[in-house]
């Protein structure tokens, strides 16, 4: 579906132009087409690839999906995948979902596909206008800022993922180490990996970007990668350190529930000899010796229960005082 | 066994052509012959290393096998060995065998050998003729092909994999974190490593194929390895993300087990009770004191039982507020 | 807030100047204003951007905080994000805070900017006013200065994780590995990413700072930014170190209390054992044989009792002899 | 002890010489001198050293022995320590030996010490002397041969550390995770390391003998030095392998032993209620209530022990089902 | 403290001389002065500054110790600092101290300082002075010489961690998995830590002594440091080797640790149901039952001892029989 297909000269916006005048616009000096596509159907990229002269293994690639994040450079143009991330409505768990997007770049041209990626760039695209003397730069400085809008919507993921670290931490210590506390370590870390996923390879590719030699298209705009590449790395680091106290977290879950293994293990024991020692005193007062003058007491009775009594009170005393009760 | 030995002029095919005729062909400008030998004897690869004067280390490594995933280059030519993965037919455990494929290039000449690796590439043949615009590149471009169409076949091993994990967890938390379970995660371990072991050192000597210093032969066909450095980087980093849930899950796993058998304690402890405590009390009435009232008493015997009902009802009320029982 | 605005030449103070005389200073040969801001408002900071000329981005990193440690170069300026830590005062537990400082140095110029951090710098202007011939190499080194005193701050921070870690170890073997010893393991280990943190990335970009190409700035003081880069170097060895001990301290602790709970258990049975015998000599003597010789010995109790002592006593002597009991 | 002093002249063998006849062969244009040291004296290493002119660090180096695997150049001439490895005649569990191989090679000879190692090189000479056409490249091509020879070695004590880890994977799920299995981990680990340490630093040494710079000695053999690190990759890819299902293995026998421990708890709490139920119905009957109806019953007594019969086998009935016994 | 100061003439020693004419000495030609300093005073550090013109920030790091191993250069002079090993005298447990050593290195100066370590350098200078031919290489060789003495008593302490790991492996498995077994694991850890502290980033350094670009100092003795550089990687090696070595201990201690609960838990149910089982029998013939005919029988109380024996009997012929007790 196109979502809109407009021209730009000197950073200024000149008209929304239909599909079919593309090719001529893109063939002006200090021109720039900006296309952007949500789940587009095969005929539209096939029509996108013909009028953009895109290169078929790039085509291919946005026509299959299911890329990891990457940047790859064809002669003066660039292909980006990016995974967009987007807090599932309605869910209150932390999940998340990841969809797919895919930048075409050229010396005049940008073209946005998002299949399956629900927010869109409109937000991106205004600003971009308001912003004449930034969009002069051209197709270097819209890539810049679409993938900007893509990272900086993982930081809210990013937090959710520490919150539910540090409510885990909490829950760990307050004695409630149950089965749920050990699903939601496992959702964690699965969620963590899915971040990382989208933020680790993309990093890599984005430090390509600048510094050095750099592809063309970003030659005046390299500062802006370094920020984006700023932002992934906190963001990385930020999961490596997620990563790190999760896996602490793990052992310590592990040496906990030890821990109260023992603890138990300790207070039937306790509770067991309250009850065991008294059966061993009803035992021998049921013995059948001819002659057991306490068996003929007038009080033998109560005095055998206050036995039981007062034994089972000293050593409950002294359970306690061991902390085993 | 000869598959097949066909001479191509300008990407068309010319004819097939005997096995003696190779060494004239080669030598043609613009001409590319491609063999195709599958469980080779000796003698075919001597002949082969004959016509096409193979180097002497390399027809080694073809003929003793079991060789790690590699891509050498001897002077103009290149040497490559691939592990083929095929899911075993009839086996539904997600198991899969691993083939091997040698691939020699030169600027005129690809041979393929595959010895014990069940799938052909016919298809991979029968594409190549249909483009010739594309097989005009060469042998280079015919080299990525098949190795194009080798990695294909790791994904749906790796979906295999992926979807073994999946399975695993759901049923981790389902509660039945028995000794089949350990053995399905021992196992999973076990085929994710021999796919690595397919991908790993692949990845790394395809990086070499594009970008920088490449070999003769590759110099027109970067781009298309650059496609197959991407699919396995794709893989590589799908086996490291399930390395590292699988990790977790192990962990998990251990964690979950400590915590069934604190609670199996707990039950064992709580049932122990509701016997022991009725235990004693007959104990006590069992005793023989010459002045117990209850003994007299017209319905002793029924309160004695009345009484343990009583007391085991209570602890058992107890015990299953506790979720113990 | 402004905390300082001062003009030198060639080393020496000048004096104090107003804010609106920056932009006149900055421009003449020799001169270096240094300027100081804490917890500023956004419209100093963006007074402060138009009297320097500070980059768009590293203002606006600068306005939104929350950076992690980084060193960039603007054409011949730098922006540098560091975290001051401060060890929260009445709070003994080792916990600390983390701070940023920001610094913005150009040729003439140096702003530091402490949003949120506790400790001022006004203790560094003091030592390099008394020292001109150093003063004099100009902003490079004023930002060393600066820098040296951040990252001497985290010493302390160090010791208190050192010493952390070394009374936990020794709690660890003295028995006492309860719910607390675990609670302290994991609060040392989110301390120290936390320190780590703050080192970590900084290390790096202080790296670029020395040795082969390095900005403009630093030419005269590469030195300097050795010796810093060789603090954090020692921080980073002694936090690693540090990790490795805590890994091995958590198995180690794991193992602790595998090994007190199978000595628990042994405890416990053998008191168990001290109870059950008796009770079964007791149901021995219960039996209601018509013909039971030990029934009728004038001294069967006693005897039935000295049975039951001596048995026990025999046990404990053995339990004792196997440290059981 | 000298086993073999030996001069070539264009690949083809001259004559056996008297040690003091080397230095004068040495050079010669085209000669090729080959010595063979077995467990040397200081004094054979002295002479060696003089009649070569080896650096006074490499001699020492040979001297003294308990060298890692490295490759040195010194000027013109090289210095190899190589880790020998054999199975000890006898013994079947796997254990091996790992000897000492020192190769002193400079452009006119080749000088082979083992110190403590048992197998000679006698084959791998005459092999060289049978190929002329090799042996022509001189000291590089022999130095290849006798590395590549000490190489081969390695590959059966890898096929043991092979079977070895799937002897001890088939024994941990057939439900034997007993001490010894454990034991057996640890020592396959064990000599998993011995042969990392042969490995390893070689790997990293011959590296450096092709592609880029190398030394003088190997720029015609660059191809075969190429082939002796491609089988290194390939014993260090299988070590990594085994070292990676080996900790695997660990966790995984760890995890087995926690539940096979719940298990024989479960299994032991049955037996224990089969016992303590009966227990409680004796004791019952054990009361000595005045009015108790059934104590009066003609078949009271067998009542009771039918009772007890009857609940047994419906508790074991119910653990049976429950796989408790 | 000072030591020694003398002055070397093309390697041969001329005198001793006062410490105020160093400054003279330094400037001749071929000229070398060598000093030793142990435990200085701050003024001794001040003059020596003086004399012979050290960086400010070097002679800081001196002053203040407790540095991290490095070599740093300044200009055309070398600082190092290296941690000094020695085992503690009277102490049998392998605990070892670490000192510090600093070099200052110039083109016509060596000055060595040892704050806080005990054993000198004398053995080195004597040795020296025996080789002029090595000497006359200057500061260079002096400095490789002294760095040698005190790489080799790395070695030692090496070994009695080897011994110490042996040791802890043999016991391991002997059955004594006792909480001293887990001290020692720490402990052993501890100090391989401590060594590896001294020895990684000293090795890193080093590393940048010879091959590529070097110090000035060093271009005639380049081998020499590589020899030190291969000392340090052998003891790298090991270190690494024992630290995987230890970790796999650990799991298998704790893997040792379970089983052996598991089979305590097995025996003590085995005694527990030889106590349990003639419990039960007691209990039925504690019954009241009016017609119970064994109750009648001649020897029906032999009887009953006999069958309690009896059923014991078989009880542990079969716990025996399954290694339970």
């Amino acid at each position: 579906m196109l979502i809109a297909c407009v021209a730009y000269q000197n950073g200024r916006k000149v008209a929304d132009i239909p599909i079919a005048d593309i090719s001529e616009f893109v063939r002006r000096p200090d021109a720039l087409v900006w296309v952007a596509l949500a789940d587009p159907t095969p005929e539209e990229i096939e029509q996108m690839a013909f009028e953009f002269g895109l290169h078929p293994l790039a085509v291919e690639d946005a026509r299959k999906g299911h890329q990891r994040p990457k940047i790859e450079e064809y002669d003066d143009s660039l292909f980006a995948v990016l995974h967009a991330v987007e807090s599932v409505p309605g869910q209150t768990d932390g999940e998340f979902a990841v969809g797919e997007v895919d930048i075409f770049a050229g010396p005049n041209y940008i073209l946005t596909i998002r299949p399956g990626s629900m927010q869109g760039f409109a937000d991106v695209r205004t600003r971009c206008e308001h912003e004449p003397e930034l969009l002069i730069h051209g197709s270097g400085y819209v890539m810049y800022a679409v993938m900007d809008a893509v990272v900086d919507r993982y930081f809210p993921i990013l937090d959710d993922l520490e919150s539910s670290l540090e409510q885990t931490e909490s829950r760990l210590f307050d004695g409630s180490s149950t089965r749920s506390r050990i699903e939601e370590l496992y959702d964690l870390k699965r969620r963590l990996m899915k971040l990382k996923h989208a933020v680790a390879p993309l990093m890599e590719s984005v430090g390509k970007l600048y510094g050095g030699r750099v592809p063309h298209l970003c030659i005046g705009t390299q500062e802006y990668f370094r920020d984006v590449y700023d932002h992934l790395t906190r963001i990385n680091g930020a999961i490596e350190n997620i990563r790190e106290m999760h896996a602490t977290a793990i052992t310590v879950n592990i040496a906990l529930i030890s821990l109260s293994e023992s603890e138990v293990t300790k207070r039937l024991a306790a509770w067991g000899a309250l009850i065991t020692v008294p059966t061993l005193i009803a035992g021998i007062y049921g013995m059948n010796f001819a002659n057991m003058p306490e068996l003929h007491w007038a009080h033998g009775y109560p005095f055998a229960l206050a036995l039981m009594t007062i034994v089972d009170a000293v050593l409950f005393w002294r359970f306690r005082r061991a902390k085993w009760v």
